[in-house]
């Protein structure tokens, strides 16, 4: 068994398009990316699905439904429309934070909750599979309610089919629950994602100061053996949301990550 | 029933040595203070326990042992004894975290656990409460292993008497899991301090950005009154690590801190 590299575009989207971006992976044999909504509108829908087809290239992750915000749910359908049109395997979910002057957590996370329910109706009509990702707790309040694992497989058991996880090992490595959340995804058939970066130390921004594969202190090949173990043969997603590596070269930033993944991760599709 | 408010030193030693702030909590009629063994140590033992005998103020919380490091745990000992003349209710325990080149989350995990029972056999002896402090899961890696209020509590299950926990807003706010851990904590009686401050956004930084109580988005009343609903009825410790806040006047910081106590917390003593 073999397995794919997916790079998620947001890794180099500071400077590659996703026409760009589309080239760089398929000169680097890479066989599915991780898309984003407003990337392809900046290309246009259609060159965009021109230089999928011409790459041979499926399309992975589609990012994404959210904020939950009135204005952008509103763009919801149109967007799971989207991402069916594009054969995406899966469309991540960004529920937000609070918002402006609201202190009630546990309220925010119930009114999510229910939005996520209302989502998945419209997915399931569509026919394409919505993908909750715990963010980090440093982002709950301005960026998410949805934290851990354990929060995302119980709205998963609540909501039945349809409805899935990512796993991102920036905002689950610490969790003293990991192995039992991730073999509870794994057993209930819904991890869709696996996403992978680095925990820099220091990590001198919440949000856009991930490392590279290789370059922090998270124990990538553990973390890699609880989701395989569970059966999980999806790509590696690379997902790196960070000011250094988006300065780089484009091209230089996805050597660097095919190299990193080669020898960190076993059973790849050799690029 | 009233209630203290205790200021932890850490929130204005930038500007204020031990001595003058035992003068600026007592000219605010204030009866308990948290303390740090570096900030003894540069005034002098006896003229710290002077000045907190001349004012009448107990001590609350001492910082810290740790990091667990030998020669940091090489200092355990004397640390506890100066606690213990102290008269100080706890003593807070900071684990750090991986040593360099340590990828084995879960094993460090152990190895902590390891260290916390031996340094309560030596609490024990010398008539010391320890407190572990769960630290927000974005200190995990360079600063703790012990990130959740779960964690703290499963140590303390395994580890019996004289060990309790510290809970700060600051590090458990975003958990889902937050009532039911307050309350195991506090049917088993091992609540020893509750630490206010608040999450700012944005939060510009990992360690050394909190926010006073009311500029940020806890929801403070709330969780105080979880704490509260166990019967837990020590002081409000107040305790903000910030850049902000550490250039600004002592005296205004601790007069803010009053007020903003008052204004939050019922059943404060009237300073």
């Amino acid at each position: 068994m073999t397995r794919d590299i997916a790079i998620n575009h947001a890794t180099v989207r500071e400077k590659a398009d996703m026409l760009a971006f589309i080239d760089l992976c398929a000169a680097r044999n890479l066989r599915a990316v991780s898309i984003w909504g407003d990337e392809i509108d900046k290309v246009g829908e259609a060159a965009a699905q021109a230089a999928l087809q011409q790459a041979g290239m499926t399309v992975y992750g589609y990012n994404r439904i959210g904020p939950f915000i009135a204005t952008e749910l509103d763009k919801a359908p149109a967007q799971l429309e989207q991402a069916a049109r594009f054969g995406a395997d899966h469309v991540l979910v960004f529920t937000g934070g609070l918002v402006d002057g609201e202190h009630d957590l546990k309220a925010a996370r119930r009114r999510h909750e229910d939005i996520i329910g209302g989502l998945l109706d419209q997915a399931r009509q569509i026919g394409v599979k919505l993908a909750l990702e715990p963010l980090h707790p440093m982002l709950v309040g301005d960026r998410t309610t949805l934290a851990s694992l354990s929060h995302a497989n119980a709205i998963c058991d609540a909501l039945g089919d349809g409805i899935g996880i990512v796993i991102d090992v920036h905002h689950v490595w610490w969790d003293e629950r990991l192995e039992e959340e991730v073999a509870r995804a794994g057993k209930a058939g819904r991890i869709l994602g696996f996403h992978v970066n680095d925990w820099l130390v220091p990590t001198r921004h919440l949000l856009r100061d991930r490392g590279m594969m290789g370059d922090g202190i998270i124990d990538l090949p553990y973390i890699d053996g609880l989701v395989r173990a569970t059966g999980f043969n999806g790509p590696v997603e690379v997902e790196i949301f960070s000011d250094d590596w988006a300065a780089r070269d484009p091209a230089f930033v996805l050597d660097t990550v095919v190299q990193r993944c080669t020898q960190i991760f076993p059973d790849l599709v050799t690029p």
